[in-house]
Order: C-alpha cells, then structure tokens, then sequence
C-alpha cells in the first residue's frame, strides 16, 4: 500500500502532500469529482461523509459534511477556480469551524506506466493557519481516506 | 491623497496592501463590485478597461480585459469564495499570461470616522510568483487606479 509524503518547511504557509495510486489519473479525477465516489473516502474512517453540494466546473462550489456517531457536524466548504480537469484541479478550501481562514489548493494527478501520484501543494492566508491546520490531526485522517481511496480507484481499475 | 502602502516580506509568498480614502465604506465596496464603477478605476492609467463578467456571489467569477493602444488584450480572472460583502471580499486571482499561477486574496474595509482603509492581503502559490508580480511593476498601476478610485469615491461621497 502507497504511503503519504506530507512536507511542511517550518515558517512558510505551505503543505505539499504526495501519494501514489495504482490506478490510472482518470479514476483518481472520477474519484474525486463524483460525488457518490467521494463520499465513500474523503475524511477521517470514525466519521459519517455526506457530499452537500459538488458543482465541478470554473466557479462551481462544493461542500461536504463529516457526522461524527453524536450527530455533531464539522463543514468543509470551497469553490473551483478554473475547470476541474484530469489535468488538474484548483480549488478554495475552508473549515467552517474556522471562518475566515482560506486556504488555495492544487491537485495533480501524475500518471506514469498505469500508476498515478496525486500531487497537492496547500497555500494558507498564513503561517499560523498551516501551523493550526497541521496541530489539529488533519494527517492521521488523511492517510485514513487515502488508504480507502487507494482501495476504491482498485476496484474501479479492476472492473474497468 | 493618501499613499499605498505595500509590505512584501522576503522570503514569503504575501503581498499586503494598505490605502487610506475619505469615504465610507459602502463606497469602497460598490466601487469594487459595480461593473461600471470598477471599469472606472482599476489598472494602469494606460490601459482601457473591460469588465467581461462580474457576478458578485459565493462561486461567481470575473474577468477583467485591459486594452493598450494598440489593442493588445491582458486578461484577470477569477471566483469569490464566500458571498461578497462590505465586511469583505475574498477572492482567486489570476493574470491569464502567467496561466496556472493563482493567488488568493482577501480584501477588508476597514472605516473609522467616515474614512475607510482598504486591507489587501494576497498570498501566492510560491514566493517566486509573489516576487515575479512585484518585478511586473504591479505597484505604478496599482498607485494610478488607487489615484482615480480616491477620486471616483470621493465625488460618489458628495453626490451621496
């Protein structure tokens, strides 16, 4: 199973995160973007994932919702800057626990020989915002979806 | 008239941005969010301004066309996350000759005895992108369209 490379140089606002996928680009974009697939592995595995809203176009907002087992919500919510293509997405992200605090991100998807390296660089309004993000756990929970993803782009890869 | 002040530590992807006008703040706002007020002000002197598209919402986008003499087009663009407000305006941005290269920047009101100060903070994917926008000569026609916007606000403060 592919591991998670998370690099975060201390005193810029900056996360870099790679992850290799043996399934080709097409499906990690398809996995990303359809919201019934998305739904089955973004996020931390203790939560509930529901995908409010997924417009994948130039402009087109998204928002998703993680239920924990009391029924207390946490909201994630962004827009997509440009148009959503296997050659890449650019998007705003925010926590709705921490408004006002925006961060840009860019996901690349990287095919070579049937395998594929997601490839996200996160810009935040500032230090202290990335340095916040990373002290909350974000990593443990994202490894959790990527190991799910990794299983979900499998199946897909076998059945195509 | 007031003078911009533009703070762009070394090293670091940000560009912060500070100009003082003598108007409120609703004033500030519809000069950045009417398509026929923003033609007014924005860019290099030099330049005639287009206003393609301005959707003022959460998700809307806009792309800002500046013609020199000879017809030469550059175009901005960009979406706003988050609706648009008076509290502020938070917001892709992105110079279509320099293509993929995004930033993200927020803008604040900020009024205190019927003046107001206008807070940008932009931060850029790299310090590299923050470095080539300020080698550009962004500043001359930020000063020139921050001369006319003092100007513009301030006859729409009489007429008010």
């Amino acid at each position: 199973m592919g591991t998670t490379r998370i690099t975060a140089e201390p005193g810029m606002p900056f996360i870099d995160i790679e992850r290799e996928f043996d399934a080709p680009r097409e499906l990690l974009f398809r996995a990303h973007t359809d919201p019934e697939l998305i739904a089955q592995w973004l996020g931390p595995a203790k939560y509930r994932m529901q995908v409010e809203r997924l417009d994948v176009r130039d402009g087109g907002s998204w928002r998703f919702v993680h239920f924990d087992d009391r029924g207390n919500e946490s909201g994630f919510r962004g827009v997509f800057h440009g148009e959503p293509s296997v050659d890449g997405i650019l998007q705003t992200w925010e926590f709705e626990g921490f408004p006002g605090h925006v961060s840009l991100e860019s996901l690349v998807f990287d095919e070579r020989d049937g395998r594929t390296t997601l490839r996200i660089h996160a810009v935040y309004q500032s230090v202290e915002d990335r340095d916040g993000l990373i002290a909350s756990g974000m990593e443990g929970g994202m490894n959790e979806g990527y190991a799910r993803l990794d299983a979900l782009v499998g199946r897909l890869a076998r059945v195509a």
